[in-house]
């Protein structure tokens, strides 16, 4: 059976590097859709566009309007195709609006040597059973964030204090992750993944929509099956805006996706 | 007098959003010409498109190809401007190949609100009279790196081992950083300021090129005159690829750039 995931990127080729998407309801949270759904069909559509290289080492996204449910078009052009990567730009649009315009280089994480020396260290989240279910959250949010319904998010008691109005103030959030289907993520799910949990401003105390101005992911390994962990952090919140870091860690122990964004902060 | 930096990135603007640039010899290094120049080159024709959004917020640089000094032309294209801020793509060739495609978001950094809540630690680097002048650097490495001439950099001297064979092996690089002819470095020249320094690898005991394939900028503020102060570090060195973050203080005592890349390791 096809996952969820599956059925709400598929797309329809049109021939030229061009394919109709359908941007399903389900990814609605507040007034938008979220913007790693919405990654994820442009990251679909690249892999279409270079099938020797199926998976994304790097996606860099500027968000330039806001999306609704409903039809879609992504446009792709390879800049570049040679040797182990292929350099792609690719572009989201509605009615002829541009939504989101990416540059991305993608390759075959499987050919990569097998060295890993990683100093970062994972999330140290409690096991899945001591941490807060995501199903708990009010009927109001969830009616507002169809999005909730993706996932099955299990927060580190920690740093979720922000849903009971007691922020950390610290500027970090981080969760277990797997899809509510019980589908695993392959690599382009991830860039999904990077942009699942609340923006790490809830921490601070200020919730809300924090808009993206640009997001990069780096895939950096095919995530072994099973559980994710997910963490959000913030060091720099100057000017209005902030750099919200992700790490995403599979079941494996491996740092499988390193994501940074840029956004505004919420006025809230 | 006209800085070094604005006469190595004067263009001539031939309409349409196209510019003519000229790649200076002084920034080559080894067999290539500095990434963070000729992003800096395509930085100041994205400022010259959209003159009302001076500063550039965020950059993100996809490298395709090896450029030489010589002509060069930066094409661009407004994917969107309105309200405070403006997205541009742009793209560095030369000869009809496509040597960097970029997209960026600009704005006017001192329009932002002055808010600064940053949890970063500065590079807490000694002195500038306590540090390593790049200039000890041996004569055969500054033959080959003609764009050492364009810094005066002090070393920490906690991290500069890998220039006499003793790595720290730790993946951590830091150092102050002014122009040589003591011009201070605007927004648009920190998109070089963040690929100045040489790749953390070397503290990893692995010198030589390494070819980045992504790299984004988040310019965070205008830095007050004066030295700054960068710093890189990896904690994901994997597949045969590491992630690299560069960060740059101003005399102010403020982290007025972040970037991060994805570079392919040396095979050194």
């Amino acid at each position: 059976m096809a996952s969820e995931w599956d059925t709400h990127t598929a797309l329809t080729a049109a021939g030229d590097g061009l394919f109709g998407a359908e941007i399903d309801p389900g990814w609605v949270v507040g007034g938008g859709v979220n913007g790693g759904y919405l990654l994820g069909v442009v990251g679909t559509a690249i892999a279409e566009a270079v099938p020797a290289k199926p998976h994304p080492l790097s996606v860099s996204a500027y968000y330039l309007s806001a999306a609704r449910p409903g039809g879609a078009q992504v446009s792709t052009r390879v800049l570049r195709e040679g040797g182990a990567v292929a350099t792609v730009s690719a572009e989201l649009g509605q009615e002829g609006v541009t939504r989101i315009s990416a540059l991305a280089t993608y390759g075959d994480l499987r050919a990569l040597p097998d060295d890993v020396a990683t100093t970062a260290e994972p999330p140290a989240l409690p096991p899945v059973e001591e941490c807060v279910p995501g199903s708990l959250a009010p009927e109001e949010t969830r009616r507002v964030a169809p999005m909730m319904e993706r996932f099955d998010l299990r927060f580190d008691p920690d740093c979720v204090g922000w849903a009971t109005g007691a922020p950390s103030g610290r500027g970090h959030i981080q969760a277990w992750l797997r899809m509510v289907d019980g589908h695993d993520i392959d690599p382009v799910g991830l860039l999904m993944v990077c942009d699942a949990l609340p923006p790490v401003t809830f921490d601070l105390g200020r919730p809300g929509w924090a808009p993206t101005l640009e997001l990069t992911v780096h895939v950096r390994a095919v995530p072994a099956p099973g559980w994710l962990q997910v963490s959000h952090r913030t060091r720099n919140v100057a000017g209005g805006m902030f750099e919200e870091d992700c790490e995403v860690w599979d079941s494996a122990g491996r740092l499988v996706a390193q994501r940074r964004q840029l956004a505004m902060q919420p006025r809230g």
